[in-house]
């Protein structure tokens, strides 16, 4: 027992590259798909909705006619809200309403300053006029990632959330269409895949266009979305699920496997790395995780991921750990120990931070609030979360008196002169001379 | 007279599409360009410095014979800073030192709060490690713009700043050292194009890798980004620089005239719109216009702009020159009336908005405080001005109680188990049973 799951240890000669090959993992971008995905793109915005429903009719197999078939209406979103179990409706609520609440604490405001000049400046800060959000379909359409992007661009005042989600063979999770109703999404496009990219991006007869394109998609999805930016904004390209798990001192073992697979259930390149000081809870959440593997529904995915991404790390103290934690940048981290706070403060890069025994990772998915939306794959050392700033931007203020521009007008014609820019030095001029 | 510049009014029949035309500008991603910078992205990646020190050679004929010529020092950094005379000196400093001031009140701290059950929730604010900030050379080599990209990563408390410059011929704009030399540059390389940006996002023997490209550059640069995004953060694609100016009530058409020309004179694709329910005014502008190009020493670049690209459009009211600044999304505005103020609070895309006749756009390139680098070609419809935010990422903390947690892993275990996420549901489980 035990075995199944690589082990390393700091104090291994050969530690340092044996956890750099841990971490490599590359999207190898293949030019065939860039292809592909690139020709869909053109088609949709030469053909529109007809090239759009052509390709769902093909690769979903939607049975849908017209382009019509395609928009879900306001009625069958409340409908499938209200079938929904008092049970489950009751969670779908808590979660939206928490969600909501963290969310509101994100969002900023503008401000303005008069220099010691009597000018005015200043940031104004407006929210983006229409989203579009992309939900996948078919095993991974989740209820949770329609709040997760939907409710932050509410709170953010966006004025037309669109949402797309693929129905392969026509058919839908109603508990997504239920958390559309809830999160107040305007309207919904089963459509997914590079096409509901390119459609959003583009607009055809039927879609409007949009300003940002936010969610996880597979790999054509990503492909567009990464070809679509600049025309539109995007949040990120996601790669795999991660967790990382930092525990010491007193710890259930079978709590700390569970949280390790609750990752790696997600998908087979999946990575769930445990990290500890204490040799006797690595062995024991080793073999725990073998444990609960043959109880899963999901074992044989969680297996793969476990064999083939994940990690038992034996560090030297705590120490170690932050060092090794802040070179991941892990999408998630647990930190179980009497001093998760203390601790915490040595991290400067995650997505999100789990402190103490009692929040397992599992509860950021669905509803303690903070986004489950997260940077990947290392990518947490420069981007965040997906939060209400995603659908805020900024303009700058300058208002000048005319006696306020007077220095700042003969400063600007000194290096307008600098820069060979003549048009710009007189015009700072006339306002000072 | 006054003919140069295309003239647009709403009242004509075809105006919707001739205005549409006006701002049809998509930069073709032409596959060759593209294939060479991921060639170069694949070599820099395998052979290094090596291959960086031979493209330099080879692209910007620098004499360089070793890598290491093709870093400067701080001695010469601050030997330029010194060699300047006291009156560029004291401009570049009231430039950074304002730039600073209005960055500083961008500065983002984190927070937390409890919730009802108990629960600790927040956001942590963390600066990036490391980031490289991209330079032009040559003829555009600003120091204004080591400024702008500079400062906001100290603001922020980023720890290290790598600078690329191109130095075609081995030669480089003192001022530019100088700029780096005040805004605190940790390192400079006199490298530039798709291989400096895949020498700062993979790093060689000699460049560090980085974790965030900020900074404008040529067409090779930007598709260098976008290949290298996700690798690393980067700030935006920019395009080619735009202005549009509102006009109203009293004004000199001299200086509104020399305002649109400063844009005009960056580049023969930038552009420049002039917008005025006053046909007097609209028709002294193009007048003006046309005089000031006599004796403007970029007059070819700007009289290319301004013909293929300029417009001065009548409109019948403000309410439809607030309507078009919004469909347009300009990345400068100057609203050049009264009640600017008042009309600022309309617009709800813009890079950066100037009130008044006495704010004129050149003042924002240098010294008023915000930053330069803006989102250009309708962008500010979803991005903002670069800032200390962009050198900042957040984390979320999430520390549930023994008490706190149970609700919320009793909700993500109903949720969780919709989502058929087994080991989700029961790592949830274990915390409130």
């Amino acid at each position: 027992m035990g075995k199944l799951m690589r082990r390393l240890s700091t104090q291994e000669p050969n530690f340092k590259q044996d956890f750099a090959d841990l971490l490599a993992f590359e999207t190898v971008s293949d030019p065939e798909l860039l292809k592909t995905v690139d020709q869909i793109i053109a088609d949709v915005r030469h053909h529109g909705d007809a090239h759009v429903l052509k390709l769902t009719q093909q690769f979903d197999r939607h049975p849908a006619h017209q382009f019509s078939d395609l928009e879900l209406s306001q009625v069958q979103l409340k409908a499938a809200f209200e079938g929904l179990s008092t049970e489950v409706r009751e969670a779908l609520e808590m979660a939206a309403d928490r969600i909501r609440s963290f969310h509101e604490a994100q969002k900023q405001d503008g401000w303005t300053y008069i220099d010691a000049l009597g000018n005015t400046l200043g940031q104004k800060v407006t929210p983006l006029d229409r989203v579009g959000i992309y939900v996948p379909g078919g095993l991974a359409s989740y209820p949770s990632s329609v709040l997760m992007n939907a409710v932050p661009a509410h709170v953010a005042g966006v004025k037309e959330i669109i949402m797309v989600v693929p129905a392969p063979n026509g058919e839908l999770n109603p508990l997504v269409l239920a958390a559309a109703h809830l999160a107040g999404v305007h309207r919904v496009f089963t459509i997914g895949g590079a096409q509901a990219v390119a459609a959003l991006a583009y607009g055809t007869e039927t879609i409007p266009q949009v300003d940002k394109i936010t969610g996880p998609g597979n790999r054509f999805v990503a492909a567009a979305k990464r070809a679509v930016f600049g025309q539109v904004g995007i949040d990120m390209i996601a790669g795999p699920s991660e967790i990382l798990v930092y525990a010491e001192g007193e710890n259930n073992a079978k709590w700390l496997a569970m949280d390790l697979l609750s990752q790696a259930e997600h998908d087979t390149v999946a990575q769930a790395v445990f990290i500890t000081p204490d040799e006797q809870l690595l062995n024991d959440v080793a073999q725990a995780i073998e444990e609960h593997l043959e109880a899963l529904p999901k074992a044989e995915i969680a297996r793969t991921s476990i064999a083939n991404r994940g990690a038992l790390i034996l560090v030297k103290d705590r120490a170690e750990g932050e060092a090794l934690i802040n070179q991941v940048a892990p999408e998630h981290l647990m930190l179980c120990l009497d001093e998760a706070e203390q601790m915490s403060e040595q991290i400067r890069h995650a997505g999100a931070i789990f402190m103490g025994r009692y929040t397992p990772e599992a509860i950021g998915d669905y509803c303690a609030g903070p986004n489950h939306v997260l940077p990947t794959s290392g990518t947490a050392r420069f981007s965040s979360p997906l939060g209400v700033y995603d659908f805020q931007k900024r303009s700058s203020l300058i208002m000048c008196s005319e006696q306020g521009v007077k220095s700042l007008a003969k400063t600007a014609d000194i290096l307008a002169q600098q820069e060979n820019l003549d048009a710009h030095a007189r015009s700072a001029r006339y306002r000072y001379k």
